[in-house]
């Protein structure tokens, strides 16, 4: 097995979830940093990648020089893009245009005109194309969607999804902090909370139930004055099939550092799964007790590496989806198809569903919550 | 302390909530049962009246009679009225002319019009009117509304309240069930789970926080094939002072029992309790860690009759009401204040909300979730 | 169905427990309290009584003169003892001799020898007899008990309890606290912890299990300086049929109300169940899935008048062993055998055991905690 | 900063927890995998080295080889020694004379006296050593000591560790698991449950607590027929200083897959966590309210690399005695001190200790629990 080459794109020094996949793709065991453009400022972007190690003819200052470069026979076989999001569309432009395969944040862009414009550039290319919905590498996330695809709920009733964090509950972006900066700054965030979770908890409903939301009715808030997006959302959503839905992202939750949790409710049983207990799953069968599916239960459909009862963390669940990407390019490159677990790597359809949301969000928000399409 | 005389409309031998009741005025030492119209078919009403032991002559075939013979000087100082919501109306004015204080089910009437007219001869009344939002009696939700009362979470931002139950997932009323057939009837209930249980919801939200919804913005659906009544509401609410609410009320929720759940978040910190762990309220202050306020905590503001610790149960929150009704009674006699807690005791102006708040869904469910007036 | 006539010893105003049993004893709808020994201060035993709205011939002095008027015909049907531990003995002994039946708070006496000496007298009298270790009251430890000799989780191999308190924590009993003083006075109370909380721990693990616990080896630890009894035991035991178990009893444990804590290890299953959430049980079989069994569950053994997730609180349990008492008074007289249910209400032989666990412990712990016969 | 070598010893493909070092080893971005002895299996051990990607020279088919050459200056910076345990000493040894860092699994080795005999190796050698009681890992079990040692919960008074897992509850050696038969073959594993997971209990309550166990009385249980090791532990402890200890250790504990758990009850506060909860703590003072702290509260003394609320996990746990290990090599270098946090990982002496506790276990419970020595 051979290891892949990654490159990365943002994720310097000081910025948070650059280290995260770094670690993620480390540990995978499948992967070896090469090349990165690590920052917009090319002294901090050299000093990144001779902090890691790295080849100082492969630090790039920018994302378009690295790509042309990297486009060659020994370039890097994935980019990650893991820059403020207004980049997103602008970096993954350059390196489909180089035929190189791609793992970028979400929310895929900025702005849903971006997201149509980078999905038909997208699928022009010979690139693979993943979104890191970090919740879908979870086991048990994959769990509760087979539990759901075996059936074993029935037919979906009702979805609820919160996503209350704390961290925006001030005018935290007024303190000097960089990661609230651009997160609260409409020209590089696009949306406020519904791009930053709003997005992940959309994914999560869709890829659990396997269901598509059709409309949504949307009160979307800024609670914290002065503040320049939305920090609070709450919704209703209408699915095909007659499903009906409740969705709540907020970034001003006082005491939830980061309390994503789904449950969903068929004709047949129910399950719930919180990110605070991620190594369970619970499960209700209709007529039967209340029970707990975890990662070592006899009979789960998915089960991780490790050991029964070891708990899965959060980088672990970004790696899984560095795991399915790696599949997805050796099998290609092998002429075979992938495993099916690694078509559950989310990809740049459901990258552009995430901005759909916002955008509907955002439009049935300024309408009075008007039922509006998705 | 003399005992004072109770009464009973309804709650004869097979229905569940009229023993409830009986036993929770009776450990509250305040209260002796002496007279009850206890079924609609006066051969039952008779042998349930037997069955608890009570002189013959005080047990009446109908409530009208009851509240006539009542109404004399050694009549019963207090009437429980624990009929199928229909006859809620009828029973109450009964002994409202009799001049006889009243503890009534929720909800207050089958119909928004009922209760309107109700409420008025209620106000020309010399009774005392309480009605049995039994949560209002646990402990722990009072000490919720004391903490929001005394500015501990702020201003409130986002008030969430769920009340998931399975009992109606699927067509229990064709199944020979009492409970669910009179319950699922529009003509005895008025409405279904939004009546049943959606209103206990609106009331906690409203109890606890202390603020009045403006509107809402419902779905209503009715999942199970062949019901005359909706059995899932979602809402969005608004409040008065830019607060926002989520609600969810559903019957039809496998694996939760009872799962009647609130959190409120604000400016300042946020607090939870949900029923399935009564005697403990969580609570976050912003910067602070989040901590558990239980029953026995330093500094709450309400503490029950039984040791810290000990598990104050669904009775108990029933008796409280019991005890807030006899203080009333009997502070009105002394010609004093009632203690301040006893003003608690949810009056005939929140069973006219709840009846509000169900009509208003009902027309919001009806045009697609149009923003209502509650 | 006719009330039975009850008779309280101890209990007066002040006393917490008391109160408790009043309350317990009237929502059964079974009982009347009509006469009592309240204090062993003859003014307030007839304030007591007063406050209870009892016929003062019926208030008395001390408990023989009562257990002499109450031999009478229309005398009580029922004694509660509910004085502190050492006036157990002399009280159940003046009722045994009067022939009334008895239901006594635990620990049963202050001392072994008490124990067995009234346990004599008792199986020479015509009274029936019970001890309220409460925790045998509720619906969901009953459900334990059946689980267990239903034999879903096979040979017990090994038991755990714990019963964590934090009230003596500090000197409490030097702060003027009236429980805190008789209950750490060795003349009064007997043991400490060990009386007070180990005999509940200890009881509680004989009536899941089914199992006889055979020896033990008891650390006895008194932490807080000063104090005249223990306040902190450990010990492991041994049962018959080779299953081992493991007890803890604090009542120095700061942050616990009242933790008591039990589970079983079995060779086919496990369980688990804890007063904090006393409505749930839970269950693991061998190769299956860890369940909740909760009061609704569709199979439970025993189910609660109330409906499914209305939670059972404490005094509920506490009004189960007056349930049981009323149905073997009735069944006696009626000349038939009581409801199986009945017969799980403790009894002198339980009241015995408890006291012989509490001096092989104490013996134990003074021999470096030598394994002692219990 | 350079990238330090990594060797492993054991380790090969089936393996379980070689797997796990190579991942946590990788994320940290510290250390490349470079050399190993895969297996005692020359053929399987070329193979695993292969499929690693490494060279094949430095694939080698014994430890002793392995050390020898790597002894060079261009040799391996660390082993991992992850064989089973019976081959820990001789392989320890191999490196410790070759001047070698090592990281080695517990228990230290499969007796005391090759435990022994290894410390003084190891403290005449040049070599760092550390043993991964991986516990030791996790952010919220520094947190817990940094608590206790701050003096938060005040004078320890009783701890409480538990480690059940239920995976040898049957006959598992007899399947042909792997795992299960060295780990119950005594001439491979030294001890069953007292050394596998026994020896991680025993370290976390000394870790945590910062204090040392003088003794211990236990009883030691075989309850499937026919194993060769011990199966089921449970024992009191004693410290100096007059704490008091209760530790439980089950390998036939069924429903639970990995449920290490600590309580530690102090005089002015008590605290508990467990893995199950791993990025949480509770904590509770006295007088005060029971609180969480967890990974992302205000004022803990160690945060991880990730954002709050997203979990850590077990791989990270191992990670991080990476990172510590990383560290001292460093420091060593540089010929500066070490920062204060990587003196956190476990070193011999811990390893030592284990066995100490073992040892005296079995010696207990041979002898009827007497109190015997650590």
């Amino acid at each position: 097995m051979r290891t892949l080459k990654l490159g990365m794109v943002g994720g310097g020094n000081g910025a948070f979830f650059g280290a995260a996949h770094r670690a993620a793709a480390a540990m995978t065991g499948r992967f070896s940093l090469v090349a990165g453009a690590f920052s917009s400022d090319a002294v901090r972007a050299r000093e990144s990648g001779n902090d890691l190690g790295l080849d100082p003819d492969r630090c790039y200052a920018d994302f378009e020089t690295m790509a042309q470069r990297e486009a060659s026979r020994d370039g890097i076989d994935l980019v990650a893009v893991v820059t403020p999001n207004h980049l997103h569309a602008p970096a993954c432009r350059a390196f489909l245009s180089a035929g190189i395969n791609i793992l970028c944040d979400k929310p895929l862009t900025a702005t849903l005109d971006e997201a149509h414009a980078l999905q038909k550039v997208a699928e022009d290319s010979t690139s693979l194309f993943g979104v890191t919905y970090t919740n879908a590498g979870f086991d048990m996330v994959r769990e509760a969607r087979a539990v759901v695809a075996a059936g074993e709920i029935g037919a979906v009733r009702l979805v609820r999804v919160a996503f209350p964090q704390e961290w925006l509950a001030t005018a935290t972006e007024a303190t000097g902090n960089k990661q609230a900066e651009w997160r609260t700054d409409p020209a590089r965030s696009g949306a406020g909370s519904l791009g930053d979770i709003g997005t992940h908890a959309f994914h999560l409903v869709e890829f659990v139930t396997g269901l598509t939301a059709t409309s949504l009715s949307a009160e979307v808030d800024t609670f914290v004055a002065g503040r320049r997006v939305d920090d609070n959302v709450t919704a209703k959503l209408r699915f095909g099939g007659g499903a009906k839905g409740l969705l709540w992202a907020s970034q001003v939750a006082i005491g939830e550092t980061n309390g994503l949790k789904i449950d969903v409710h068929g004709d047949k049983g129910s399950l719930g799964w919180t990110v605070e207990a991620a190594n369970q799953l619970t499960f209700a069968p209709l007529g039967g007790r209340r029970m707990v599916i975890d990662r070592a239960s006899h009979g789960t459909a998915f089960k991780g590496l490790m050991p029964p009862g070891h708990p899965q963390g959060f980088i672990e669940a970004l790696a899984r989806l560095y795991i399915d990407m790696a599949e997805q390019i050796e099998a290609r490159r092998a002429g075979r198809a992938a495993a099916a677990d690694a078509l559950l790597l989310p990809g740049i359809g459901d990258g552009v569903r995430g901005l759909r949301f916002v955008d509907a969000a955002l439009r049935s928000g300024a309408e009075d919550g008007r039922w509006t399409d998705i």
